[in-house]
């Protein structure tokens, strides 16, 4: 028997990070260990001494001490845990939230951790779904659209307050003195790449899907950034930089200092940072076109890969190199999934049905899930818009609100969560039916997160309505795994790692037996609901009536009142 | 002191039938005896001996004998409670619920009570809301339309299953042989007070109403009954009556049989029988045009008065002598009101409002209104279509279904509430807007039923959404007053009592001192929340988009696949 060698995938999510330690040849996961952040997602105040330093509304902060205690804590628990030579791990790997970003100086100390800017928030980690950037965002896009930017097209037309730029302009607009102490800006992907290898690198898919790069024109150009202020003109060359590293390289080797942080070797090598959506692409078994990938949990994300350059409206964004080398990556999602049912369930589901679910030892989820099952497509009488949290693709439109129709008195609980279920499979629909009318072809559908796991009357109703067989990721730690298999790239061939991200996407990932096929008849029900939905979709979404956006502006009128 | 006079009003529901004990001169309520009826709404099976007779779905019938029993416990009740002596009660009136109705000998002796018969299901009262005629509906509005029958236009271009002959025709298609048996068909409300007199009278408001006569063209005529089905050409002279008697007549007097069983006097004036809504009116002060009287419970029903005939498109109808001697009756309706808050309490409200209604010790409905009447108009981004039963006025659609629109992952319970309430509240408002238009005035609105009891958010609502000024009866059962009142003019000035139900009304009726005034911020707000839901109600409710249709089409098929 030949020595068996290992890699280590680090996920960073919104509350935790996740360290996993993976057989190189065939993705065996042997040991897993999560560092739960000593200061979470920071917004209401900043963990400071003294007087309190309050937030605002819609903040949303991160302690970058956290993700180095995430190293810390988790890497050497897994290698206790399996009893691995740190001497067999071979590569390490991770990815992020994005767009997390912080403020740091030239040698990659954080703003925050300096006692002068200690108490400035501008100075933290600015969360992905820190929302207070919507101004700058309406400025980013009314600027482009003014100056005519070609690329605001590869991002659907549209720019995220969670983006990039957004955050930056927020601080140069709220905080210029920070914007002035900080030699760099840049993703937190980027930065505890950084702190493990001692260089500075930067990943072509935030660059891509956050802050408006692409391989083949680089950043937006000066006077772009100058019509959006003055001062910002020279930010890339002065806090960020054009030298942008390809996903699957390798931005360097493990530090004498990380090597005695994690208990790994030093010279181990480290992978360039990936986001979470987009490492689980290849862990998902996807390396080509024709197979989208869907990470369901509280909200969806959809990618999937072209061969080839494709406007599609309504997306998030497409990056070439952006999920796969050589590849374009097409992000879409869909804002509110997980998030609708958790809403139903602690909103407008009676009592009876928990004292069911808690008599027959299951969650409530499970229960609705066990008497929808019972119903059959169309017996429920209803129809829901699935945009309790906004429409993300294909409309592109936080102000398109819930609806549900088709309600009477016999209506009951497990009836409204199966409508609830489908109007997000027909979101999904509508998002690879706008890929595909626009040339990029989805034959199939490959799922992970948290909700395919739990819920298999959900997974039929996607096959069912999208008319797409459904798999499912094998790995219920799928980014973690994806990075691990970044990190066995990184390493190379000669290192006892793979040359390509196609060849560890072969050893290492791999699907469940079980798959979704969809049903003939069910599909011709929900043929025609979809139809209705797409009415609904329309009629509510298209401005035929935009009586969503106006009941928005009568409740936002009662708070200014 | 004069001697006191007294009447008694007899009030016939649904589950049971009520005696109210009322002085003359001033309406004073002094003693109520409630029946519950021993076999109530028989929907599953016949209460007779022997191997069962299960009735099909939709079915809903009465027991004659409970309306006897009625009478036979109530008012020696109300007597006995009030310690009033039966020489000083001059009057006895009725409502009733209707359509329901029965077939019976040439003696008033119902089939149901004849061995022979009395497992046919079809010889029994057929109660309001028996719902297996809609085929026969069906066919009396489509011959009407190929035959252009002008009086298909004063019930709003739409005869319910409901109705008399609706029922008629049912039983004649599906039991020839009771139709054959039956001497008379007739309105329960006109049995009760044929038994209380022995002599057969037929009232204006429900063969008005519910009978397709009207005073001055009578009952369609032969030809059309001939289109139906050959065998009821004749129907209204071989079973019916063309002597209808006025609301507001005197039927007679006290048979000695009745008196026995009642404990009154022989000779005692018996008013023409009327019906539950419509006896509210002048309960409710309301005796001319102007004044709209609301009885709200799970449904609603609108009646207003008016010197002259009016089409106005999608009302339940207008019957001249159908409330008020002398005027027009008209009347609308919604067909879910209270049904749908007891719904949403039912199946969309969390166990942990209940918890805390429990620990302030009010019921959930109260709750529910303290938390949504903290919130301001347009607060809750909400908009909801009142259909969760159809839509009775103004667009007569049984096939139209609720709607809630503007949901967002902040939405509570509450919110939800107050949009049910507000939907109700337009849709009353759609009421009185399509009486406006068409020439019948409303300029107040007079509520009774349980609802205003209950909620005083809700008449505020009312008020705000409407713009006019809301006021309540002071009874809280205000169909018995009535009764008590035409029981009143039945025994006429020289007996005590009144020369008309003008007069009786002055004296009897009464209105609370609290009324709910429209407030002009409010109004400002429902007014554009209101164009909100009328867009919605025509998108929705007159044919541009019909999807709720077809939403209840694909829902009948998975019942019959």
């Amino acid at each position: 028997m030949t020595n068996r060698i290992y890699v280590i995938g680090v996920d960073f999510g919104t509350e935790s990070g996740r360290a996993v330690l993976v057989d190189v040849a065939d993705g065996k996961e042997l040991a897993t260990a999560v560092y739960k952040y000593a200061y979470g997602v920071i917004d209401e105040a900043l963990p400071v001494e003294g007087s309190p330093v309050r937030l605002e509304p819609d903040w949303a902060l991160q302690d970058p001490e956290d993700y180095l205690r995430t190293f810390k804590h988790t890497v050497p628990a897994v290698l206790r845990q399996s009893g691995v030579d740190p001497a067999d791990v071979v590569g390490v790997g991770i990815d992020f939230t994005a767009c997390t970003m912080l403020p740091v100086l030239a040698d990659g100390t954080p703003l925050c951790t300096l006692p002068e800017q200690r108490r400035n928030p501008h100075a933290w980690v600015k969360l992905w779904k820190h929302h207070a950037a919507q101004p700058e965002a309406d400025k980013i896009n009314a600027t482009a659209r003014r100056m005519g930017e070609a690329w605001l097209d590869r991002y659907g037309g549209k720019i995220s307050s969670e983006w990039f730029f957004s955050k930056t302009l927020q601080i140069l607009d709220e905080a210029p003195e920070i914007y002035s102490a900080a030699d760099r800006l840049l993703e937190a992907a980027d930065w505890v790449v950084w702190q493990l290898t001692g260089v500075e690198t930067r990943n072509s898919c935030t660059a891509g899907y956050k802050a408006m790069w692409s391989k083949r024109e680089g950043f937006p150009k000066e006077a772009y950034f100058a019509a959006l202020d003055p001062r910002l003109a020279r930010v890339v060359d002065e806090k960020l930089s054009r030298r942008i590293s390809s996903i699957g390289d390798r931005a360097g080797y493990l530090t004498s200092q990380a090597a005695k942080w994690t208990g790994l070797k030093p010279g181990t090598a480290v992978a360039v940072a990936n986001v979470d959506a987009h490492v689980s692409v290849p862990a998902a078994t996807v390396t080509g076109p024709g197979r989208m990938v869907a990470i369901m949990g509280t909200s969806t994300c959809h990618m999937v890969l072209g061969a080839e350059e494709r406007l599609v409206p309504g997306i998030c964004g497409y990056v070439e190199d952006g999920i796969i080398p050589g590849l374009f990556g097409f992000e879409a999602g869909q804002s509110g999934v997980g998030d609708i049912f958790a809403w139903f369930v602690d909103n407008a589901v009676p009592g009876g049905y928990y004292a069911a679910a808690r008599k027959a030892k299951v969650d409530i989820h499970t229960l609705l899930e066990q008497e929808a099952a019972k119903l059959k497509p169309g017996e429920s009488g209803l129809l829901a818009l699935d945009w309790w949290n906004g429409n993300r693709s294909v409309l592109v439109d936080v102000d398109l609100t819930g609806l549900l129709i088709g309600a009477t008195l016999a209506t009951k609980a497990p009836e409204i969560y199966r409508a609830l279920i489908e109007a997000t499979a027909f979101g999904t629909r509508a998002i690879i039916d706008s890929f595909e009318k626009n040339g990029v072809p989805v034959n199939e559908l490959v799922t992970c997160g948290g909700l395919p796991e739990k819920n298999k009357l959900l997974m039929q109703i996607y096959a069912d309505v999208t008319g797409v067989e459904l798999k499912v990721t094998a790995s219920k730690q799928t980014p973690a795994l994806g990075s691990a298999m970044f990190g066995a790239v990184a390493a190379g061939r000669g290192a006892g790692g793979y040359a390509s991200i196609f060849d560890a996407a072969k050893r290492m990932a791999r699907l469940k037996a079980e798959t979704f096929k969809p049903v003939p008849e069910h599909q011709k029900i929900y043929d025609r609901l979809y139809a209705e939905y797409l009415a609904l979709h329309d009629y509510f979404g298209r401005g035929a009536n935009d009586v969503m956006k106006r009941l928005k502006q009568m409740k936002k009128e009662t708070f200014t009142a």
